[in-house]
Parts: structure tokens; C-alpha cells; sequence
């Protein structure tokens, strides 16, 4: 048997709270859902904070370290800090969380592409909170800027902070933006990259684009580690579709509300328990925690800030 | 024989003066680099504009007026605009000269990326000009940015004026952006795809991936015309390998200053004979300005306003 | 939720006795694997005969007629009769099952290829039967021939007998080979592939070779249908790639004698029932045989010869 | 500048005198259009031998010999001998010309399949001789042998005589037949592939075909080099692709008759000058035969029987 690495992605930045009442909103519920991860058997939960009363994406130093010091409190899995940060937010506050928490993990996105949600806020038919509809029908004029200087300064932080960057990956060309960063002593290997596919704005979720995407990466930059998510009803097709390629998966409630169709899931470790039924019957075992840290050679979790 | 429609792309905004004697940069030059790519065989001109004096790009409309004037006169060459403008241009300005001049064609950028030219500075050896060094290396931090409302708006505005968008295309997402316009009825079939490519930030100039942008452009699109350039020493090689494809060609110093390696390109003319002789070396035949109206289902020069 | 069809090959021509206790080898056996592969979910069973003392692959009318009979009283599954026959034997004598049985569904090989066993006779300890180790080892000078005409005349049997070809396609030339019989009005849309990958001789069994043979066949032969079947170890990968493509499976002992690693299956049964688990994790349910006639544009069990 | 080894294909087995005056049929002939092709810029001349009076393609030791001997006074071409022999050949004959000339190089056919001319005879009009009309027709009954047995021997017989083979690849599973070979110490490495592209029974022959066919060789093979042919009218296309993709390539009338569009080409020379005028222009020069020798690693002139 293999081992994958698998990551739950608790809320992130896109979902807005009419959309499913099981999304992770306050800390307690981010933190539970972590540990219901953690207990599914993710390795890794990558996180995002939001405005406790309104569920508004933030990037509120005081709740991510809440939110950490009381995962680690209940269970070892490694946490992946954001720092894509909410639609429009500036690039100096998104690395906060890697200073102040100095994480084993974080995510490091590797260009700037159009990220449009708007084309679903016509699905919505009643909304909770008085920001959501305009948040989501601003991202016709969205770009989520992530220049060479972001991600150099991004880089510098983050090794600064012995932080693993896991390089978000939205299109072919992003793959040549991580390897002139490679080539060029900024980026150092080897490196872990996370596909992100079905974006409108990015590439779209197809087996035959991820099959290209790891082509790609191993002509570009030779060994490296993978990892892939994707949006909507397509989540669990190319989580599986990784892991027949070799590589590891991202579930969660960030990337998909659904556990299958038509089927709002309760929480991420839903979704982390199915892609890991999926996964034991081709013959892929997930990682611990502990192995998952050999895997992606990180610090540690002595050597984080909470 | 089959025909292909070959582009020159005149002066662009990416070179700068250090680095070539030979980058047109009055509307005389341009005009006269038109008028020979036209007689080397092109059907189009693709044409920015630069300040006369400093060779900084601009988007005067006065000197676009008077470059597509002049070339009228003497040629019958068709004329596609850019909207892509200078960097960091404010968008608003970018459409004016569809509206001013109603072109038959102008280029309809799909999506927005790094567009990034701070690699090459330290190539020049010494600098013609005082903002040539800070406009290329200010470009680590500088995005292309063509938003999914920026597209919406371009597109009514240049449909309005009965001008044909040549969508350029930098990487795979930006496929689906076209599909997703056309889907939804805002961009309107057929389309005519400029694939863009070895731009630091977008899809590096192989042979592997422009197969799989014209595979995913007939999966995603169904029918669609095309062309593409490449930058720098990739661009013979990436043209030829669409004339292959069954494509069309962009060739010009916008993309290219040299015509093999080593050896300035006096104009663009010089590279459009090259590619044609490489073309009619695998049976391709260059349409005419006539014939590439017909080719692209273009209004023609009569319908212009200039 | 989508439906595929799901079949076993119950039995083959490839493995021999000394690597399975649990290979099929009397009509009872394939008789009692064919019910167990329908109590599974498989709307298919293929079926090859072999000697009921050694296990010796053979093309005996009778036993094929006893277990298609017997088959029948038992359950509603469609049989698909092999016409690949046993290493080295006459073309004429492959078809007789066609015109005997005259079934809903008869496979047809697409191309002649080395078709290589030699290479895993070293892996077997003992040897139950004289004729086994020859057998395999004489495969190293095998050729498995479907030359064109071989291909015109089965399917002129065919098509007189109201049977549907399954087209076995063992590397991307096969599909020009049908491509061509289509064109040429010899074979009739729609056409229904089989991809066997990784026989030694054929295209090895990777994801990204399924994607590119699916893309082949889009741009070849237009809308087609397929199912996917590979040798040994990559038999369940496959065919979940398959699902996730869109396309059906096959599993069985034929293909691979084991249902993890390291564990012998008892049955095919046991194998459909795997894949039948990963692809309702999928989203993709069996097709009972009723509709897998539908969906194959099959005659119905009432119309065939037993 | 980077260097090509181009070679040229004299005669064939394929093509029958009535398709063109121009086939070589006569020693002589043959031997003017090796010197015709050296002098246009080959490095290597593949070649293959025919009855003087009526064309039919024999595997005469007596005129290999005479060919090989008069082309060595006149050039220093590299004569790479063919032990495809003709149509329906027993196997031991076909490699009989690399014992007795002991060549530098020498084609092996890497696996099994049909090779199909039949569809072509009725493009014919009319037959110069009795035996070309039955030779290309029973082509549809054809397989072209080449078991794993069969490139065993081969092998044994070229390392033998320092005689480098030609890997003749035609579809993409014999890739892996070679890789098999490799990686079981049967073949050695650097290896030399030649891409057969076209021939019905194998791989079509498209720019697509080609980039999966060199990324599947870098995958399964690691470093190797290759050169293209493809069957009539694909023919000068696939080489200009296989230039661009870094890539050899072979011409000659036994691939194409033609050199452009309906015009006959009189000579295998007038294709070499053809694709080296297209080389040219991409930036890639002729390897002398000298530096072919040295690219490919070959014995040298002075070590072969002849």
C-alpha cells in the first residue's frame, strides 16, 4: 500500500454561509471540523478565518491563533495557513499568519488569474447576510493578484519562518511561474505543489488537464509532490483522479459543499472519510499526520508560534 | 495549396529601444513597417503606438488616427488594434481606439496574468532612454489585468462597432474564460483565437502545449480559427508548428527582434517573408488582405472610421 | 447518478491453472462465475472456454453452448463471446462461436500485436499441467493475428448474425484500424470499444495513455462508447480511470487474478463488486443488463441461438 | 545552429514501379540516388534492394553488396540496411545483410503489425508488372512480423557485429516492447529510434501523434535519440514537426513519391533539399556524415564488410 497525504480544507474564502448551513463559520466550528478531519483521517487542514457573527472572510490574527492553539490542544494534524486572504485584500496582511504563527504549512499561490464566483450568485435563492450577494458579484471585476514580488516576498517570509510553501497551481503557466522561481534561487526544492482546478478564471477540473499539469511539472521542474482539489461537483472525481496519478488529495467544505449530488456534506471529514474509502480500495493508505510530516519534510509541531 | 493568414505584430509594448536599433517607434516607422510586412505577404498589421520622441508606449489616439490613415493609402493591409495597452494603463483607455477608428479587427485579451519582463533588463547593456529600465523591471509587480467585466465590456463595445475580436489567449484557463463568454452568449461564434505564448506569467512556446491549447480550444469551443505567436527565440519555431496545426501565424518585432538567432530583424517584414517561406515549404499558401477578410468574416475597409 | 456497464471476463486464454486455484476452468466454474458476476452488478460476462481437465484454453462448441445455455436459466446477464480464440489458433475456427450461438455482443480484435506472456513464467513456482509453462513461454515468438481481411470477415459474421462487436483496441494505431473499416462503411457506427491496456506487445496501462486513446478516438471515429480492461496489477487503477473518464469497465480473472495486492480473488465477482464500490463513491451506478442493452444497442437475449 | 541527421529512403518495399518513374529499381539507380541524396545534405542512406527487371523487392545479398560497395567509392554517406525485407519474408533471410556487409547501422522493426498497402491499388490506373496489383492486395491478409523472439535475435546479430540498430517504432506500445528490452539488458542504451508514422496498421501520422509518442519515450526511455518518416503526403509535415520538437528526420521515395503537392519528386535528393531548406529556416543544420557518425555513435566506415 501507498500512503497519500490528505488535506481538509475547513471553510476558505468562497462559500458564503446561505449557501450551506453546515459551512464552518465561528472558530469552535473551524476547530471541530479540524479535529473531525483529523479523525477521518486527514493529515493536514488547511484554514481560512471568517467573521464569527456574519461569516465575512477575514484575516483576524487573534481568531487564526484561537483557531490553532485549540486544534493542537486536541489533535497533531499539521494546519496549512492560508495567505490567499479574502477577494480584495491587501498582499502585506495575507503573510501575517505566517509570521505570527510561524506554521509548518502554508499556501503560497502562484500567479495572478481571474477568480470569479459571480456566475453563482444567480443559484442562491435567499440570502443570510447583507454582504454576500455583492461580495460574489464583485468577482466579475476580481483579479487575485499574486505577482513575481508577492511571491518572492512571500517566499522570503515564509523560509524566514521555516514554513513548507505549498504552491497553489490554477494553470500550465503558473507551473513555469514556480520554476523560474526554482531556477532562479528563490524557490527552493523540493516542492509541494497544490493543482487547484475548476476556477472559473483558472483551468478547468478534467482528468485530461491534471494529466497534463503533471506532465508539465515533471518536465518543468523534475521531482516534486502533488497534491489536487477542485471545485464543486468535480471534487471528488479529481481527488481520486491524484491519487490514480500517484499524488495526494484536498477535500473540505472550501472546495465543494456537497458530499455527493444533491447531498449537502455535514461537515469536511465527510468528505475526507470518502475520498479515503476511495482511496483504500485502489490501494492508497492515508498518511498520519506524523507521516505526512516525513513526507513534506516540516518542522514540526514543536516549532510552530501556538 | 491551403492559405494561412499571416500577422505582423509592429512594435507592441514590450520591447524597448535599447534593444534594437530596428523597433519602430515614430507612426513614419510603424507605417513603413506595415506597408512591408504587407508586401512580404501579410494580411494583417497588429499595431500599438509609442511616444515619437521616447519610444514609450502610448495609446494616442491622434497617432493611431494618422498610422492607420497612412497605411490605408498605401496598402490594403487590415489593421488589428490593440486593447491591451501599455502597462498599467487604466482599462477605460485601452477601447478607444475601437471606438475611434472602428477597425476591422483588434485584440481582445482573456484573461488577466502576470505579464512580466523584469528577467530581461539585465540583458541590456546600456539603456537609450530614462523609463526603460524602471518600466520592464517595475514589471515583477505589474498584472495584465482583463477581468471577466473588462471582457464583457470590450466585447459590446467592439461588437457595437462592428469590429471582430481576436481573442489572445496566454494559457489553458483562459479557454474556458472564451467558453464561458460564448455559453453565455456574450462573445459570439465563430471566434478567432490569438494563442500567446513563452510570456514570463502565461504558458511557456512549445510544440506539447500548443497541441493541447488547440486540443482543449476544439473540446471547450468546438469550431474556432487560430493563430499564435511566440516570444523571442521561440517565435519561427512556434509559428511554424501552427502552420502544421492548420493555423495561422503572428510573426513581428513585437514578439521577436530577431529574424535568426543572432541576427537583428531589420522590420517585420523580414520575419513575414521568413515564415512564409517556411510555409510554403509545407504547402501553405499567405492569404491575401482579400482573401484573410473572408477567412475571418471581416466588415472590410470601407466599414472603417479613419 | 450516471450508469455504466460493468463486465467480467470470467476466464481468459492468458492465465493458466498454476497461478490461481480460483481460475475458472470448468463450465461449472464459468457458469457459477458468470452468476456471481451478475449477483455482483455486472451487466456483461466475457467469456472464453477451456478444457475442463487441463485448463488448456480451447474453442469446444459444446462447452461454449453448455455454459451459455446454463448461463441463461440462471440470470439475465449478456454474454459476450470471445472470438480472440487461444494463442496460434486458426482465424476460421474463432468465429464459429458467432455463428453458433449467434450472441448479443462478440468481441473483435481491432489489430495484430505481439501478444507476450513469456516474461511472467519465471514467477510461477510450479506447475500444475505439462502444457502451461510451454505455453506461456513460446509467447516470446507469438503474434496475435487480426489482419484486415480477419477484421472484414468477422464483422460480415456479425452483422449477418445480429451480433454487436465489442472492439478490442490494444494500442492508438487500432483505432485508425477501425476508423478506416468505418470510413470505408465495413463497420457500423455506433461502435463500442474496448481499450485493453498493459499486455506486453500493446500500449502499457497508464492514465494518461487512456486519456490519450479516448482523445484518439474522439477525433477519429466521433461519438463511440468504451470500456476499459488492463492486465494484473493496474486492473482496478484502470478502470477507475475509466469511471472518472466517463467510460465503462471490465474486470475479471481474465485480466488480473487478484483483488488487492497480495490477495487472490475468489472470483470475478469479488472484482466487479470492488469496482461497483469505487464507482458509486463516484457517482456512477451499474447498469443492470436491461439497460446495458439499451444503452449498447443490443438485440435481447430473446434472439440469440441458445 | 543545431545539427540534424537527415536521412534518406531510397526505395522501399512499399511502392511498386507503376506509382512513379522516378522509384529506384536498378543498382545503379539506386546508388545515383544515395550520392544525389549525399549531396543534398544526408548523413545516411537507408536502403533496400529490388529486382532489377521488374521492381519486386528481393533481399539479394549479391546487389546489397554491389550497392553498398559503389555508394562507399563515390560518398562517405551512412548506409543503414534494412532487415524489414519484403513483404511476407521469413525472418532468417532478413537479417542475413547485416552478417555479410556488417553495416554502421541497421533498421530492427520493433514489433508486430499489420501493415496495409491494399487500399492504395485502386488508386493505380494502370500496373507496369504482373506481380504489384496481387502484392499491395494481399496486404490486407498481412501482418509484418516482429516478435519479441525476433528482436532477440536481432539484437544478438547486430552487437555482434557492431552493427547500431534502427529502432522502427509504429505505434505506441512498441515504445514499451523496446523499453522492455532495455530494461531486461537486451537492448542497450544510448538507443535510436525512427517514428514510422502513417502506415496503416500503425500510429497516423500527426503533429499531436508525434509530441505523445517523444514524451512517452522520454517517460518510459529516459534520454534517446529519434528521428521521423511518415507515408505519403504526412511525410514532409512530420519531419518539419520532428525538427521542431529537437528531433531527426528521414525522406525519400520509399515514404513519398512526392515532393510537393501532385508533383512527382525525381529523386530522394530533392526531399533532402526540401527539408533542409525548411531546417534551415528553424535553425537546424545538416550533420555531416561525419558528425551523424559521431551523434549516433557508429563504428565508421572503415569497420564495415564492404
Amino acid at each position: 500500500m501507498s500512503k497519500a497525504v490528505f488535506t481538509a480544507a475547513i471553510t476558505g474564502a468562497i462559500h458564503t454561509p446561505s449557501m450551506s448551513p453546515y459551512l464552518p463559520i465561528t472558530p469552535a466550528q473551524i476547530i471541530d471540523d479540524c479535529v473531525a478531519s483529523h479523525e477521518a483521517g486527514a493529515a493536514v487542514a488547511h484554514i481560512h478565518v471568517r467573521d464569527p457573527l456574519t461569516g465575512y472572510p477575514t484575516a483576524d490574527q487573534t481568531v487564526f491563533r484561537q483557531i490553532a492553539t485549540e486544534v493542537k490542544q486536541r489533535c497533531d494534524i499539521i494546519l496549512c495557513c492560508t495567505t490567499g486572504g479574502r477577494l480584495g485584500e491587501p498582499v502585506q496582511k495575507r503573510g501575517a499568519v505566517v509570521a505570527n504563527l510561524k506554521p509548518e504549512l502554508a499556501s503560497l499561490n502562484a500567479g495572478s488569474l481571474n477568480f470569479a464566483l459571480f456566475h453563482v450568485a444567480s443559484k442562491v435563492e435567499k440570502w443570510s447576510f447583507d454582504w454576500e450577494e455583492e461580495y460574489l458579484k464583485s468577482t466579475e471585476d476580481f483579479i487575485f493578484p499574486n505577482t513575481f514580488r508577492t511571491m518572492r516576498e512571500f517566499l522570503g517570509l515564509m523560509y524566514e519562518n521555516n514554513t513548507k510553501p505549498e504552491f497553489e497551481i490554477y494553470d500550465v503557466g503558473m507551473i513555469n511561474n514556480l520554476a523560474f522561481l526554482v531556477h532562479n534561487g528563490i524557490a527552493k526544492k523540493p516542492v509541494y505543489l497544490q493543482f487547484v482546478m475548476g476556477i472559473l478564471g483558472g483551468i478547468p477540473a478534467t482528468p485530461e488537464n491534471l494529466v497534463f499539469l503533471v506532465d508539465t511539472a515533471r518536465k518543468q521542474i523534475g521531482d516534486f509532490q502533488f497534491s489536487v482539489c477542485a471545485a464543486g461537483k468535480d471534487q471528488m472525481r479529481m481527488c481520486a483522479t491524484s491519487l490514480l496519478l500517484g499524488g495526494n488529495a484536498r477535500v473540505g467544505l472550501e472546495d465543494s459543499l456537497y458530499v455527493e449530488r444533491g447531498v449537502l456534506a455535514k461537515n469536511s471529514g465527510e468528505q475526507v472519510a470518502k475520498i479515503i474509502r476511495i482511496g483504500r480500495e485502489l490501494g492508497v493508505d492515508p498518511a498520519t499526520p506524523a507521516e505526512a510530516r516525513t513526507i513534506l519534510g516540516l518542522k514540526g509541531l514543536d516549532q510552530v508560534n501556538f
